[in-house]
């Protein structure tokens, strides 16, 4: 019985899933990223401290262990992670003096959190994280980088166009502080007011100002300028334009200014039909936690489904009291945007197996030299099974079809060989020592009714 | 703090460990079978069906769920799953409509037990299984073929030698008819004989004659001739006559013998200094759960693992009623083989980043440059880093020796560009839109201080 929040794939869809998944490997290793992969369970402490995330946390308990040692120090609860920041952070502390710093890695791996399922949020789904984490400093230029390697990601992959949304808790701090929130060292006022604009996508503009007074206490002219920077966006070289227009100045803001506008040079030449990086300064991100550049990523027709990629810069990601540890990174939640491409269809391979060549079988006694005929393609590399049984042909055939095997091999009584396309009918002879198929045919190809997007 | 039983790597052992998953992959494939993953969870009582596993299952719980809501219908309690033969029972079955049968499928995840950690046994363990499911029937020439395409796996993979071990579950119990145990239909008593027999590991010969008359109620001759059956190991062909000299005869036994000749005929070809196939008439693997032929492969220097890759016919996966699943299929316990060479430093990569080039960095000023110099390199499918820093080009060539990255790239004033191989530190002039380093280089290698078995 399938289980609501914990997707599976037929054969078919799973062969999308490892063609996504291998364009990522593909994409980060060119970038010189190195994988790792952290067990899936963390104490229950360690995945309690970011908070909020508490009702989600699904706990782990060995069936015999008696309900008390929960709770005993001797055995520490655990719970599955519900992301891969919390471990990457754990995993830096514990093999700091083992890693090359600025340490590049990426973590393609399963996260559970028990929420409530609907599309795009599932209790069992696969991320996709790329991060450089730096010791005790970590350079702006890695901000653009994250940005870079995702574009290059996305110019990779079949999926219906998408944004990356930019925006700088740099630039949003300052100009609060421009207008004259969070005087005298106030920080509270500033983490007030980013998490009532963090509702705007809920609530109204009218609202948003009121609240804004309410809640963070601000001023109605305070209100409304936070309000008038939500509304900038740019793709292009008008954003320092935009903000200047709004005639708040301060260095923490022209700071975040020149980094953002930094972000979106950097990617300009990456920008294509299907892919653009745009500054959107509404995205909020928990910019509480972020101290920089902040990424979330929009896919067209599938907005519902919120941010299917997302990241930023933290200043802390752990520490250990004498050093910490400073990283930026960018997570693609693979399963949130392949689910709803998936079950619509709109993803699909070319066949159901890796199978290239199906070794037709004309008796039972033949088997053996069907092996050796399956083994020699295999050793040039061509995918092949023999046939389970030696039925007539024209079944054999159709077994080929239903399994989208293109190609079905005859060994002919005189020792010779015959291939024959299944999609065309068209039957050869062939040498078995030099035959390949065409290369499109060796692996099962994936395709999209979006066009895959190839940069411009 | 690491956690006993949930092994991690650094990212040069996860190359180690990737490259094995690799030729996992690309051997299953090759030989026509496709991918699935299930979901890590599944309903305890599924879980809890096969028995005596019970006090390894890790249960699950969210953590602001009602203890009571655990007991009630409407939430199933769940557990991790403990291997992925009981997931792919319940997924052939779930999704039969959907499969082609004969199901050639692999499998590649983690699996969690919560038993007590030691080498070789893990809380946390990577599984890699492939399995041909039939409906209703199933071949007995995949029985040959699982053993050839893990055969197929050995000789790809650079680890110590290894034995395929065999034996045939018809062919015991036909012997252990023919003999006069299990009179008249009666399968208590063969399974009472497989399960002392099970314990031929830990207890003296002599004891096991005994226990065979006290638990299983067999006479003094009875036990000793299902002693001796246990004696009889062949990698060639005196299987038969050695059976046969035995002077025991059965139907069944003769069912089995000639199934074992086939499959140590099978895959005589595949033998090398590396691997070899031996029926071993004392190996028992469940032999009361499979129904023809069972498989267990020890390690050569590492037989305190146990068995690394094991598996076996069944002829009833899974059932709906009307329909039943027979299988078999074979499983590498990727993390009880890996763990321990790794951790003795027997297998190594050649550099712990996928970074083939670093490109060096003039000037901050000059980042855009080098990042031009990366994407073209990159196009070429070479992995790229730039440079984190303008640092004095010795200390960037430092950088690239810590990470094992061969070479560095040194755009020039002029805009030529030259590479160093940091090995040798020859240093030559190239051209931008041909260099490729040598086909070697371009990704880690993974080395044994045992060779590479390649077959003969």
């Amino acid at each position: 019985m399938p289980l609501s929040g914990f997707p599976e794939w037929l054969p078919r869809e799973r062969i999308v899933e490892q063609h996504v998944l291998d364009v990522l490997r593909e994409t980060f290793e060119l970038h010189g990223f190195a994988s790792i992969e952290t067990r899936a369970v963390e104490p229950l402490d360690q995945l309690l401290r970011k908070g909020e995330t508490d009702k989600e946390v699904y706990t782990l308990r060995r069936l015999q262990e008696e309900p008390a040692a929960d709770a005993s120090t001797s055995a520490r609860p655990l719970g599955l992670h519900f992301d891969l920041t919390v471990p990457l952070a754990r995993y830096v502390l514990e093999n700091a003096g083992h890693l090359e710093f600025p340490f590049r890695r990426y973590q393609i791996q399963k996260a559970w959190r028990g929420e409530r399922p609907q599309e795009g949020r599932y209790r069992e789904f696969t991320q996709a994280d790329v991060d450089v984490i730096g010791r005790d400093t970590l350079a702006f230029h890695h901000e653009v980088e994250v940005a870079q390697v995702m574009a290059d990601v996305f110019a990779r992959l079949p999926l219906p166009p998408v944004a990356l949304q930019v925006n700088s808790r740099k630039l949003i701090e300052g100009y609060y502080r421009g207008v004259g929130v969070g005087r005298d060292g106030d920080d509270q006022q500033i983490a007030a007011v980013m998490r009532v604009v963090d509702k705007l996508d809920k609530v109204a503009p009218d609202l948003l100002v009121a609240m804004l007074q309410d809640e963070a206490g601000l001023t109605e002219p305070q209100a409304k300028a936070c309000l008038s920077l939500t509304e900038v966006t740019s793709d292009g070289g008008d954003l320092a334009a935009q903000v200047h227009g709004l005639g708040v100045s301060h260095p923490l803001l022209d700071e975040g200014l020149d980094e953002l506008v930094r972000v979106l040079q950097g990617t300009v030449g990456l920008h294509s039909e299907g892919f653009r990086v745009v500054a959107d300064l509404r995205i909020a991100r928990g910019l509480d936690y972020y101290t920089g550049t902040v990424y979330e990523t929009r896919m067209q027709g599938f907005e519902h489904l919120g941010s299917v990629c997302s990241g930023g810069r933290y200043d802390a990601l752990a520490g250990d009291g004498r050093t910490t540890y400073p990283g930026v990174g960018i997570s693609l939640g693979v399963t949130r945007a392949l689910a709803p491409l998936l079950s619509r269809g709109m993803l699909t391979a070319s066949r159901a197996t890796p199978t290239t060549v199906l070794v037709a079988l004309p008796t039972d006694e033949g088997r053996g030299g069907c092996d050796d005929v399956a083994a020699a393609l295999r050793g040039r590399g061509v995918p092949t099974e023999v046939s389970p049984n030696a039925a007539k042909y024209g079944k054999q055939i159709r077994y080929a079809e239903r399994r989208g095997i293109p190609f079905v091999w005859f060994p002919q009584d005189d020792g010779s060989h015959e291939v024959r396309d299944i999609r065309t009918g068209e039957q050869v002879g062939v040498d078995l020592a030099a035959w390949v198929p065409p290369t499109e045919d060796l692996r099962p190809s994936v395709s999209g009714t979006v066009a895959p997007i190839v940069p411009a």
